[in-house]
């Protein structure tokens, strides 16, 4: 009974933080009041309480409230006393690392498969609901016990996709660090989200959400596109 | 005794593979004749073959003979007996997978830290260097027993060093990552290489290799500058 909203990026284009969202957002949360829990471990350059201040507004413009987890004093009871949660962007290796120090990584992906729990994550907070944090664009700063993360998107996802690279630069473009990923795990497809698209789970079925459409990667240079707003059964991409 | 040669990159601009760096290999392998023991581990999207027919004529034709490691029977007793160690580029963490399954992180440090065996690493063959690859810029696809590496620089490097991010995008600039590293490990400094430039290190004293200064990221936004052929004490670089 998994309800996610997966999305790429907190921004799309010029737009505010989470602005191109509202209706994603609705979607997840049906417009019901209900108090959810935000967990900003992904933030490193700024504090827990500057990454709520930024959250906070936009959820309750919605009518929803929203709380952070370092506000509890037991993380563990704080998701599973949470009727919605949200993960924030930010870096993936630190975000998954204090998951794991928190020893929450189980039990949110309890709450969310098997209770129902509503589930939003941008960039970052993606990443994590994926099988394992192997498809992130972040720099590994540090080292957490395990690349397993939540399993609720049960295939990758490479969220803030962007076709090629610098001009005039030798680093991979990120088509190729894709492929690289294809190659090396032949048995695994993924899903490349464009900044302001997002994943929609239902049960076991995916929508894509957002004005453009996904790509499906079945293989290095092996592309297909997923119609937006089209929904599809999430067993048709193969998974880890 | 550590000689060790740490290429940002395999190019620079639209040059040949590793066209730019004949002086800085002769630098390094003082033009005296001896086998160079090439580990293609990075390696993921061509063969370790392929990979071996790219680099060998480029040394060839600089007078030094180079063999890959795959076409050894024992890789540990191919890096005991080696006189030269060459790693080249491709993906950091399918590298350090790699060099932990051979069983021989250890004895490459050993032989480059202990016995002065001459070392040289571009891109992904510098991550690994370093004492952990935190500072890569490639994507995770594979889990690593560990992020440590073969800590032949006492600091941490980041290759492909360019600044900014594409326009209209909201991924993280190469500056926001660096500066996330030293905010989640405040006590660590570290060097960024331009294309084309190279650290050198000889013993205790570090050389900027290239046309491009060195940036010395001492802190968040903390940045100077390491002057290109001039040296400096390596343990002026606060490391792990």
């Amino acid at each position: 009974m998994t309800r996610a909203l997966l999305m790429s990026s907190s921004r799309m284009g010029n737009m505010n933080y989470l602005e191109h969202a509202d209706e994603q957002i609705h979607r997840l949360l049906q417009h019901k009041k209900q108090n959810i829990l935000f967990i900003p471990y992904a933030a490193v350059t700024f504090s827990f309480d500057k990454f709520e201040a930024i959250v906070q507004p936009v959820f309750r413009a919605l009518g929803y409230e929203l709380k952070s987890i370092h506000h509890f004093s037991d993380p563990i009871s704080a998701v599973q006393e949470a009727q919605a949660i949200a993960i924030g962007g930010g870096n993936t290796f630190a975000l998954l690392k204090r998951l794991y120090d928190a020893k929450i990584v189980d039990v949110i992906s309890q709450r969310v498969k098997q209770d129902g729990v509503p589930y939003m994550g941008w960039s970052a907070g993606s990443n994590v609901a994926t099988p394992t944090i192997r498809t992130t664009n972040d720099m590994p700063i540090v080292q957490p016990p395990s690349f397993n993360s939540l399993n609720i998107s049960p295939f990758q996802i490479n969220p803030h996709f962007i076709s090629g690279k610098p001009v005039g630069h030798n680093g991979e473009s990120r088509e190729e660090r894709l492929n690289e990923f294809l190659t090396i795990n032949p048995t695994e497809e993924l899903i490349a989200l464009y900044e302001g698209t997002a994943l929609f789970i239902e049960n076991e079925q995916g929508t894509i959400l957002g004005d453009q459409n996904a790509l499906w990667l079945r293989g290095p240079d092996k592309i297909e596109e997923i119609t937006t707003n089209q929904p599809f059964r999430l067993d048709m991409i193969k998974g880890a």
